[in-house]
């Protein structure tokens, strides 16, 4: 199924399995390197890392594998938020620190691209050969600065337009993001609502306007998943909730209990806890914000405000308002190594070959 | 890939393609017939048809085919309304009835299952070996009298749970309705928002947890899909919005042409002409109805209100008041017969078999 496959190709890896680099924890050197020893492709969520911890972890998978990895940043965006806009929501959100028995801290209102430029120097200096980007495209200076070093670039899409775009930007293979996709929407050229679309839609009508390879996104957790993607047209798959609940997976235990007991209809659509809309299982804080969220900051702000919540709550394992990232296939989902994924994959689409 | 399949093998059809019985005019006898004389099933969308409309129907079908078809009803909901709130409502909608000339019509705010036991006694009468589902699960009564019949029951589904109690109530297939699909959700046992499940999620795990064969809608528009359907787990795939385009589809052409010029984004969940979920073309009276809809009556009053609204709109050509259902894969319409769209994806299927 997956010979002559330009996506393995380019990037040299064995099977063109992506694990989706998730910021916020999960993507450990351990998880990365797993898979990329596995033959599938590890990325690091670098989103949220200052510049030095993304060049240690890079470091440190380097220890682990000779294999091709990749590592994800955001594209800054620019929140316009007043400090009155501030004030209110952390009163909004003073019952649940109460409840935490913490003070709110004191939120840097500054644009984040100055990050996002110390990011790429490092990505630079460091052999990381390919670089993934979500929430936009970067500027022209910055595509150009990485391929002239080389590095294979893959966009984010969520509709046929922003795959178009990321095409005609330099990018060199788009992951299409399906709606039944966990954590955040990484539409970017429209509203969010008009980046929904499901993946069984979404793949074919991507592939029939762009020529780079099509890396499908959203509800992919095993053989039968990657099949019909490649069925549908895509190249390559990326895989984030499969991950999550991995056993080399950063993420807390209470994440991943929460999505190996989930049903499939508790993930849904919210933008409470970082701003931007995002699909994590169901609780009470999701549930509380809701008729809120219209009035809430944007990202990164109201991600910031949140840090501390989620912070002292899966410490003091208040699971109400915690962050659940997770996608619409958690009944699929199993404890397992990265690399038994992979294993398992592999193997029942070579018997079916 | 279809070979050794339940489902055509119960019931005898070709191949395991099903076109969605959808109400409301699009299912004529020449397309129903066209489906199922290309080796498909064809099927009545009789939700809406008195019990002489389905009648005639059944007859009219007879005539130009001789091999299997089915009908879809619709299991009645009671909704309760006021006729204050009607009131209101025509107040509401009074701007739209001015600019097409034209007065409320009364409106019949009578349960409608005297209409389905009607229909049901007409599909006991008929020759239909089929009998579909949408908006629950009939009752056991009827369900009795019709496995004593020897028709075939499918029901409709859009979570794992719905799955599980359409066999343990005795239907004898399931279709699972992702999030992509056009027309009315038909979601029955939870809020309409916890069945908004995406094709590549909801079927490989409803596949896990019925035994009766699972049938896969939305976003299914060519081989590819069929393909993805299969790998996931179902044993056939329904089509919708495929067939609304088709030369021999009852739709209007400002519906057909709608679809054919559809980007991915444009078909939203909207109440507001039936008052019950459905996914259509977003117009201007899906985006004026939006802050309204929460206050509008339920399923099937809403409907009956829009119902002259709907009617006018179409003779005076006037879009923005029409409801232009359509699935999230607009991009892959077309408007070519109903037999060669079978045939199309028969024949790619069989060339990479």
């Amino acid at each position: 199924m997956w010979s002559d496959n330009k996506l393995t190709e380019q990037i040299k890896i064995q099977y063109p399995i992506i694990q989706a680099g998730m910021a916020g924890g999960v993507t450990t050197p351990e998880l990365v390197s797993a898979v990329s020893n596995a033959g599938g492709l590890g990325n690091v969520g670098a989103g949220y890392m200052t510049a030095e911890n993304m060049r240690q972890t890079i470091h440190a998978i380097h220890r682990l594998t000779d294999q091709s990895f990749g590592v994800n940043v955001f594209v800054p965006e620019h929140s316009e938020t007043t400090q009155d806009h501030i004030d209110q929501t952390n009163e909004l959100l003073a019952p649940i620190r109460k409840d935490l028995g913490i003070t709110p801290t004191r939120v840097d209102n500054a644009v984040s691209s100055k990050l996002f430029e110390e990011q790429i120097d490092v990505l630079l200096e460091e052999d990381v050969p390919i670089v993934s980007f979500t929430f936009g495209i970067p500027p022209k200076i910055i595509i150009q600065k990485l391929k002239a070093a080389s590095k294979t670039l893959i966009g984010t899409a969520t509709t046929v337009e922003e795959a178009v775009m990321n095409e005609e930007n330099g990018m060199d293979m788009v992951v299409v993001q399906g709606s039944e996709a966990g954590g955040h929407r990484g539409t970017f050229a429209v509203p969010f609502e008009k980046g929904m679309i499901g993946t069984m839609a979404l793949v074919p009508q991507a592939a029939d306007h762009v020529s780079i390879p099509v890396i499908a996104a959203g509800g992919i957790m095993d053989a039968r998943g990657v099949r019909a993607a490649f069925a549908l047209g895509a190249q390559g798959v990326q895989m984030g909730t499969a991950f999550v609940t991995s056993v080399e997976s950063g993420a807390k235990e209470q994440h991943k209990n929460a999505i190996l007991n989930s049903t499939e209809d508790r993930p849904v659509i919210t933008s409470a806890f970082s701003g931007k809309p995002a699909r994590g299982i169901e609780n009470k804080f999701i549930a509380d914000m809701k008729q809120h969220e219209r009035d809430l900051p944007g990202y990164p702000v109201q991600n910031t405000l949140t840090k501390d919540i989620r912070k002292a709550a899966a410490e003091q394992n208040k699971l109400e308002y915690m962050s659940f990232w997770s996608g619409q296939n958690t009944r699929l989902s199993r404890n397992i190594n990265a690399e038994e994924i992979i294993e398992h994959i592999v193997k029942e689409i070579n018997e079916r070959a």
